[in-house]
């Protein structure tokens, strides 16, 4: 007989079947008892006579095998509970656990989470959170598989760093220094024109960051993408746009159940996003909020309220943010009205989730851009080159897909959406 | 007016469209010039009067945006060709290309194409390898999914290596020391006794190779899964072939104009692979290629003759090669009569592409097996921990998708498959 999984049991009414899984909970009560199976797909109750099954050394957590007749739950009109015929352990706990799991919410710490990642993660509720995790990265795939984007994996041992050489972890490559690849920035213009036109790569990319706060990851998954023969960085937002509401609308169909345990609904995207410059963004923070000490950019505080405020009077909890200056955009941004440059951040419910904006394509506009910032031209020879050869305009963005999750989950620390966090302090488990 | 691709032209005869891309080729003809303009989607002339159009200085390769009316190509029932109206160049090359890439197969040896490789990559034969891959890489995500796997990221920065310490890349992490993951293994094992049972990841690995040659790559992409509640490694054989299937016809179905350029035609796997045990092939290959010399494992050579084998007397350019000797596999292989393991090779075209099997997942029998190997299990602690704790019997395996690429499509070195590879020598681009 096949192993049947708790989520098919509804259809297999009266009918014997195998379930196997962990033992979530075990109650007795007089003559009988009340094992709490869990497998991949749910809990069933599983009823055994005290008769016939001595459980008395059975520990929580352990595997077993139960074979049974699927019952109707009494007073329920859908719920169904196995009669136990036959009880086999598979892989006995002999240990008491660290963490108690079976709880709706686990009262820990966010450290012993952490030290004890894996078997916090049979807790229905943070288990969620990877299923939903893994339907954004697998709808920003195939919504971009639809638009003609071509996948690529793109190295992650560097010889230079991208944006000039900080935050970067250095490798010993036998004889040679090398780097952990900061984001796939280069190689995924390069691919574009490398004739591909419409790429993206789902990647881990690696920032040294020295600061540990509740939005960073030393470690973490980008979900990026570039494309060719754009009109400018407008063409990109619309198109993230409409990657979003694909991707919600996959975590909205795939991931009912996880939804219903984390309590969580969905951002509406039916509207467009709003958009609005940097610093009209500024100057409602001076004048909604009194935020005088803002100048160029704005801090995480500031994220916040603008958010509030896109909220309360755009109604929209994303919110792009465009038009940055120059000096807080790397060398590769378009140049935008002198000073400005034709690039975007996308907001989301206080938090940063995207960077993206319009590329220079021009070989000698791009050279110039790079030396006025006091870097080498020549130490980008490998990037540059393809820029001599035909490129055309181009722009991209980059999600930071921990974050995305965190703060679609309403989540406090970017650390609960990363299965192995990577931290100032963290390199285990 | 929107841009057309150029596979969209046939559908709009006698229509004016726009089309933008890089000048593959030009000739002139007395008072025509013909202009081969490439875009992703494939090629097509288009005819200039050079009364109106002066094109002496447009080098190869330029991108350009070009305007004209669809027509029916001459002495063709299919071919369209554009006669130009319109012609605006976006983006001027000045230089001189420094390799050929118009030509069907392009005449350089690996090292130039690699050391020229965004261009190299715009030759429509190179170009097709990528979109091959890509199409591999989400035939196993979406073949997986169908099955119930949930897609995993687990850290590439690990405190410590997964086989025990060799071939590792150290990083500096801060004040600690780290090193470059070599393979998943432990975390979707451990993922696996996280109640996910299933799970796969999409991720590069990093070896330390110290020896260049054609088969190796210091980082590549793995295609990993693992799941739980298997009898034996025959679960996980079953499912590599059924997944092979359903990866081989995403190919068939998606990169039709790849596979015709690269000239390749898919192997069938309408049959069951066939399997024979690793002793069997060794005494195959001793009767047959008088092999004397090969005791508990084959070489390159081996692997070759084996193949050829297996396709001339069992009818399959696949094998499966079983019950490897317990010193050839790592600590957690599964044992099997007494001295061999439950495990498994994929051979395919005279090459190893996957390796798997099933795990240990009792914890005194894992503790025992690291310890007989004259490793610390203290040192596993973090991996050790799980099976404590209620671990099924599992298993898994690992398909290099570059090996599996480059065996596909008949190349001879592995680097052809990967866009920048790393190698003993190589860093860049």
């Amino acid at each position: 007989m096949e192993r049947s999984l708790v989520s098919e049991l509804r259809e297999k009414l009266n009918e014997t079947v195998i379930v196997m899984g962990w033992v979530h909970r075990i109650r007795k009560l007089g003559k009988l008892s009340f094992l709490i199976l869990r497998d991949r797909s749910g809990l069933v109750q599983c009823v055994l006579n005290n008769k016939e099954f001595d459980i008395k050394g059975l520990k929580l957590e352990s595997v077993v095998r139960l074979e049974g007749k699927v019952q109707r739950k009494e007073g329920s009109e859908e719920a169904v509970e196995i009669w136990t015929e036959n009880l086999e352990i598979i892989s006995l706990v002999t240990e008491d656990l660290p963490i108690e799991l079976n709880k709706e919410e686990m009262q820990v710490n966010i450290d012993t989470l952490l030290n004890n990642r894996v078997l916090s993660l049979r807790n229905q509720k943070i288990n969620a959170i990877f299923k939903i995790e893994a339907v954004l990265s697998q709808g920003f795939q195939s919504f971009l598989e639809g638009e003609s984007f071509t996948q690529v994996f793109t190295p992650k041992i560097v010889a230079e760093g991208t944006e000039g050489g900080t935050e970067l972890f250095e490798i010993k490559y036998f004889e040679k220094k090398a780097y952990l690849a900061q984001s796939p920035q280069f190689y995924k213009q390069m691919l574009v024109g490398a004739g591909y036109e419409r790429v993206f790569e789902i990647g881990h990319v690696y920032r040294a960051e020295e600061h540990n706060t509740v939005r960073h990851l030393n470690e973490y998954v980008s979900l990026d993408l570039e494309m060719g023969f754009i009109e400018d960085e407008r063409d990109i937002m619309k198109l993230e746009e409409r990657l979003l509401r694909y991707m919600l609308g996959a975590v909205e169909e795939k991931c009912k159940e996880e939804l219903q345990f984390l309590q969580i609904s969905l951002p509406n995207l039916q509207n467009n996003i709003p958009a609005m410059r940097l610093s009209e963004a500024i100057n409602i923070l001076k004048s909604e909020y009194n935020r005088t000490d803002l100048s160029s950019d704005l801090d995480p505080e500031g994220e916040k309220q603008i958010c509030e405020y896109a909220k309360e009077h755009l109604g929209s909890e994303f919110l792009f943010l465009t038009h940055y200056p120059k000096h807080k955009r790397p060398m590769y941004a378009m140049p935008a009205e002198n000073t400005l440059t034709h690039s975007f951040d996308l907001l989301f419910r206080g938090l940063e989730i995207t960077t993206g904006g319009q590329r220079i394509h021009n070989y000698k506009q791009l050279w110039d851009s790079i030396a006025s910032r006091g870097l080498e031209p020549e130490s980008f020879n490998d990037y540059l080159e393809v820029f001599k050869y035909g490129m055309p305009p181009h722009g991209g963005l980059a999600i930071g897909l921990e974050r995305l999750t965190t703060q679609l989950l309403g989540l406090r620390n970017v650390r609960e959406t990363t299965l192995f966090p990577r931290d100032r302090d963290r390199i285990r488990p």
